[in-house]
């Protein structure tokens, strides 16, 4: 289903009817509003305006569509500022964040959310029974311009209180960061101080926590209006958009209150600012996006959400922010749009429905040109709503493959990286890269979530393995799983210590190493090892280990770069350095197919992923690609045909019986 | 004429009559004065000591000398400073820029404007009448050290009463800003903000409505003095010397309270720190500056001038300020002073007499060393007082080429650049170098000016036309003139919103064509179009146009790269991408020629420049140059040779009736 | 002899004295604590806790090992600050440098050297008579983290004491800084600020007296413990751990109340960090150290100590706190420690027994593993062990090469350094490394020391130059030496000024030349100078002058490039460039055989180091290199033999009558 975007605040009254049935006529059917309107809804302290929104939501539900209705408080109006001047956060470099933008508040501050329950309450109370409103939206882009993190007076004082309600004892906080180390033992919660500005590094124990502070508060903040929607709005849905490649908060501990995940899907504006490619890659992607930026964030989203999903805000032509803002290539709307079904979105929402002409994102394109004049996107949405009509979807089915991700471990790896470049986002990226190119599909799992069901687990970047999750990764193994360790696993504590039996801590038995030392090392220089008679690279990392696990790679040096441990037919497999896309790849590939998953190699330009009994092809790249023949093995294509063009998409139904691709 | 700067305070007295004898020895004639002073003249506050300038004066006045006395504004003494600290400006992460150097001061601030007041009061009733003071220097390079922008307390108050005096009502501010985006509005003009320290970036509307309330403040504070002299040196000249490439504040509003401008040289620190160059230019103009960067500034303040102008400090060797200081090749310093006369400069200032020995410029030459021998810059300005002796200078004639120059556009583009790169200072500089490549002159015309009597009127970077710029643009064209404009020209109203027709606004008819969206990429990333067989080179931006000008060119997918509307003979051409030199050049060839301009294209290294009947040459290289042929239709060589030597310089006479190369 | 850091506080005590045994075992003699345990001491104000102290020094005195005891002032308690919280330093900056870490106090607060004073005299009564302690280590790594500098109110008012004591009357520091310019004159102390947050460049000679002050607060601060210790531990040595490349104080006016430097040795974590390094050069030594950085330091500590000098801390494996960090190669640990040994050091300390799991500094390899499990380093500190037993160490002799080296002199280049990146230190190192990659060995000389002893002297980077230092080096110059100034020698006054016959200053006569005119250039673009028909590269500087002084090699364009001044048998050479390495050694080599030194010059990855009738020389690279042969001219291996296998030493002695390499 499709949806869009839209601030009737923005535009005179009377535009609001002819823009309602131009989305219907266009095949939108539902639309999101509200979400930045706090000082239209109350102009003054108390003084409450909902008229125009009554009738905005009668004129836009009258015409067909459902609607999803932002709470405001991502915008604080001016004259709550000026209430609570304390209520703004403060950045690492100690600095409040003023009001002129947005997100301009502090998770901590108990003035602030008293706000927020108010508001929250009295449009729970005016439209939690109102038939249009489908679902709600809580704020807008947690994290968005690294607002989680707060370092005010105010985050500093809660931040006490939640080591104070973490460690009951002063005595089990010193013990926990180690602060007999350089004398920094405290004797009282209320002497604890946020870990910023110090002379040199702080204790990276403290900046875990105070990183696991922030992101609880994001939590708890989140609760307050979940809980007060709950009450007030039984039967609608709610939900929060969250924002691409930010991991400051664990998204899945802010989805438990929530029904559904949405996330903001800007493929252009991410590849320019998020990845880390050379030149040459940054320019071929410039007018599509890398392949994998998008598909990365639906499945885990999916995740996220537990199977329920949309894209909340879809990238429609240019965008305002990035450092650059290229358009689309034609043909890219449509294919982000059917990519977003394919991983199993039930809505996909474009932002937005006209360009605005002023204020900040006023060169950020809609479907319309300010000028209420299609703009390129509007044809392309268009095309994808006859499409779908024709096309019912089938069940998202679980992925051969799952990936371990966890929002901590990027904490921890961020508090306390050993390298300067060491980065989680990006190894996590560049893992699932590997496994997408060889055609095949893939489930974030959280460190909480249950593998046991895949056949092929990866842990590309998992600091903390918790004795739990080690218990079900060893339950994985038993029945036969294959289990890829990246470097670092298990190589910390709750506390971020050194586990007494060394990393890989409680994977030990089960990997069967134990590492010795370990290397940091330049990305820029890199460290080949020789796989089956190729030389492949890798980078930044280096360990040394000992134990029984089979050695199946070396560095120049000796050191073991790859080994094996076999539990029955289970296989444990560990990485002892950072190995580029060609050699992750190429380890992978045998040990897929040694699991029973058939491949389907694609080229760096071109993507597969299967919804049900449907297999879709998606060509970012500049030749055309070739997918299975019509009719063999009981191949039928829904959308377009064997030959895949460039920025085009193909789906094709195939028997149950048959691999993915349809063919044997 | 030459003239020199002096600081008697810094030598002991029974010097300045020696040094006053070597200046009228040397051929200078002019010598500045007094403009950091300030604790010499009031030591305490209230305790004048005027005695030791009035000597000075004296002195060399009674050498001959004529005198350009500055107001010292530039420079309070710490006693103010600590009288009034909340007269320190704040920097953009609200940091207080303190005592110690230079230019400390808040233009907001009214207790300063008071005592700028008094102390130029005290100076003008005392020097208002001196046979010796032929002029008045106000203040010291408005800007330099970036000290437009302050973001102090004292400056947001200012900020608020600029606001309430431009808009009235909170409603109309609420309107332009367009503050209901984000929830931004506000409820009266007390609750503006500064836009910097923002989470994200702020409103751009509120950026450019502080730009411009930052240039006023200049305007005021420049007026605030300048009545002063006016009512008290009824006889004396008024002036500034302005920075290169300094665009916070619009200086041909501070020149309207003026009656001449001058600007400070510095054609090697300007090369190494201001200029986007690859380093193999860098490493080329080293000791020379890049050939355009003075003649630029010369033509721009011909035009803030209104034809008065000066080159108030002139380069004499190395300098201290840049990353790197080179010393000038031999012979330079006499090419940038006589460059400077070709184009209309009435005097030359050399900064400074004599190298001192201590405090922050002792690295910066003078025409002496410090040790009062001549360094190498003494020998070349003497060498040009006697050739100018010799060469009655004509007047300076309108150039055949106008360059719209608008500071608010630079304002516009920094506020809101869409891409990071975009700049409009390096866009307008590039033009002006393709022009001054194929032998041109160039004039610069301000937004307010009237081009029409111009052939070829170029705007590479006007986002903002008015309707009555637009009116005079037509009527140039209607006169048959050829206007060529850049892209993003008339993208924006007077508030920075998309005009309600779209870009380009007020030229919609004049141009003939109307952008649908456009994109803004990395510069690194070439965008090729064919253009009569060549294929050349756009950079960072592109726009997607409709309408009825003819398409000269095309990007590869078809996008108009270059437009053609005609009008009676005249014609309006657009580009709807960035070209890189060559382009520019091959492009504007052909056009300039068809309104019947003659081109000598030079080498990179070659500049001409012409004035009344005379033809200036410049090389600026490391190979000879030939000029026309001695007696050749009437070219009578006035300096030099038709064979100009690497950093020599030639000027011929040509009969009217001819060329400016004095070649049919 | 060899020690080793050890922190009883870090460990259960049941652990102490099994830790001690396998000191003792290993070969360690010497061990060091407490210098970060205050709040182990002291938990609570005034509550002492020394009785833990107690018992672990028993347990390592009686094994056999003397300890070095820490004052642990480098690490105040929280309750500390808590108490007085303005006793923290501030960044340039202007931002609090708060707990958290270490070294977060200011210099200058007066309450915090009064409970400086506390602390150190308890320690002092308690174990200045204690036979176990055989010296103290005062605070720890001074100037770490960029410490030395604060911008704090209370360094402020320090910093006008320290004005007023230098001065005596205002009018002095005006006539010092030049004050006059720029209107910058001060009317009492009180008014002086502090250098940093000016709107443009400061006054370089206030920087420089900023610098000194700040210097002189570490000596004052260090001495107020030293005369605490003389008094009550009258047998006991004092000491402190300097950090490597940290010049912001003057490290021989500390060690003027100490008994011997010390230093920190982490050869990878300093390569990686502080060097300048092109990527491949880098790459070479990631896991070796470039071959000169320990040297360098082991050389100008030795100076510091006035002869006797340790490593207190030997990277032992990784480290932490670098960009990167690798594991050292085998064999460069046992490399490292005999290297110090063959430039003098008593004792060689490894940083430190045992890996902690916890805190900051987890990642730092220990001589044990945090298993207690051997870590590589052990057996490597074992075989010296083992080696050093049977070979006694001769007495080190004067080196036949001096360099200056002046504290000063960076911070006078980093106030006032007139190219972007003109670095003292990294010139002295380039010359540094030119000399020993002759083979020669080399002395640092302050510029209080005598370099008269010398046959070979060099100053490469010294702008300020006493009469009585030009006194001495005419001196030396006179009885045969010869001297090679580099660029900018004497080009200063004390103040910073330009001194008044120009530079070289006090050097004019005995160099025979004198500045006319400098320039700085970008590094990037060298510039040419042929030598004996060769050409090499020059980069960053230039001078242009004029004299008597003989020209032996000039720039193209004619400047002198090399000068030679004769004085008898004495040579005073000038550089009026920045050579890089191939040329300093091209120079160097003819003038260092011509004053007797014979050359060996080593490929870039071996060094040579003589002790008495020792020669050690050390392999850095990855090839075999070979030594001169057994019994050849009373060769005699002591360590290894003549091929010295990567990573590996070897030592020989020779019969005193032949030349350093034991080959005539």
């Amino acid at each position: 289903m499709l949806g869009v975007c839209y601030y009737p605040e923005h535009w005179n009254e009377s535009q609001w009817a002819d823009d309602a049935r131009r989305m219907v006529e266009l095949g939108i059917r539902i639309v999101r509003i509200g979400e930045f309107a706090w000082t239209r809804l109350e102009p003054n302290p108390g003084e409450y305006r909902f008229e125009w929104l009554d009738r905005a939501i009668e004129t836009l539900g009258g015409a067909g569509l459902k609607i999803v209705l932002g709470t405001p408080t991502t915008t604080p109006p001016k004259w709550l500022i000026d209430q609570m001047p304390d209520m703004i956060a403060y950045d690492r470099d100690g600095r409040p964040r003023g009001f002129g933008s947005r997100r301009h508040y502090d998770f901590s501050h108990e003035g602030y959310r008293r706000e927020v329950a108010r508001i929250t309450e009295v449009l729970a109370k005016r439209y939690g029974k109102n038939p249009h409103i489908m679902a709600w939206q809580l704020d807008n882009e947690y994290g968005c311009h690294d607002t989680i993190r707060s370092y005010s007076p105010v985050a500093r004082r809660a931040f006490q209180e939640w080591l104070r309600a973490r460690y009951r004892t002063i005595a089990a906080l010193n013990q926990a960061w180690g602060t007999v180390f350089w004398s920094m033992e405290l004797r009282d919660f209320n002497e604890a101080e946020l870990p910023n500005l110090t002379v040199t590094e702080a204790n990276p124990s403290a900046w875990l926590d105070f990183y696991r502070f922030a992101s609880d508060q994001v939590v708890s903040f989140n609760k307050l209006k979940a809980d007060i929607l709950r009450h007030h709005a039984p039967g609608q849905d709610l939900s929060h958009n969250y924002m691409g490649f930010i991991t400051e908060f664990d998204h899945f501990k802010v989805a438990a209150d929530l029904d559904f995940a949405t996330w903001d899907s800007y493929p252009l504006g991410f590849t320019d600012t998020l990845l880390r490619l050379p030149p040459e890659e940054r320019q071929r992607w410039q007018r599509t996006g890398h392949p994998d930026i998008a598909a990365f964030h639906h499945d885990l989203y999916r995740a996220v959400g537990r199977g329920r999903w949309w894209v909340m805000e879809q990238q429609p032509g240019p965008v305002n922010w990035a450092f650059h803002n290229p358009a689309p290539l034609p043909g890219m709307v449509r294919l982000w749009t059917w990519e977003a079904f394919a991983h199993g979105a039930e809505v996909v929402t474009y932002f937005r429905w006209r360009q605005v002409p002023f204020a900040q994102e006023q060169m950020h394109a809609g479907l319309l040109r300010p000028d209420s004049e299609p703009a390129p996107g509007y044809a392309e949405a268009g095309a994808v709503a006859v499409e779908a009509a024709d096309l019912p979807m089938p069940d998202t089915e679980p992925a051969p493959v799952a990936i371990l991700f966890d929002y901590a471990a990027d904490w921890l790896l961020t508090a306390h990286p050993q390298g300067r470049e060491y980065s989680f986002k990006h190894i996590v990226f560049d893992w699932y890269q590997a496994v997408r190119r060889l055609g095949l599909d893939v489930d974030f799992v959280s460190p909480d979530g249950d593998p046991s069901a895949y056949r092929l687990i990866l842990a590309p970047a998992s600091p903390l393995v918790s004795d739990a999750l080690a218990a079900r990764l060893a339950q994985a193994v038993a029945s036969g799983a294959t289990l890829v360790l990246g470097p670092r696993v298990g190589s910390k504590t709750e506390n971020l210590h050194i586990p007494s039996n060394l990393a890989p801590g409680a994977l030990a038995t089960l990997a069967g190493f134990r590492v010795e030392r370990v290397e940091s090392l330049d990305p820029a220089f890199a460290e080949p090892v020789t796989w089956h008679g190729e030389t492949y690279q890798t980078r930044g990392w280096r360990e040394a280990t000992e134990g029984g696990a089979k050695v199946l790679a070396t560095f120049n040096d000796g050191w073991p770069a790859l080994r094996e441990q076999r539990h029955g037919a289970g296989r444990v497999y560990s990485w002892h350095g950072l190995p580029d896309g060609d050699f992750l790849r190429a380890v992978l590939a045998p040990w897929a197919e040694a699991v029973g998953l058939t491949l389907h190699p694609v080229p760096e330009t071109v993507r597969l992923r299967r919804r049900g009994s449907l297999t879709f092809a998606f060509n970012y790249g500049s030749d055309p690609w070739h997918g299975p023949v019509e009719g063999a093995s009981g191949v039928r294509y829904r959308i377009g045909g064997a030959r895949v063009l460039p920025q085009q998409i193909a789906a094709w139904e195939r028997s149950p019986s048959h691999d993915p691709m349809g063919v044997e």
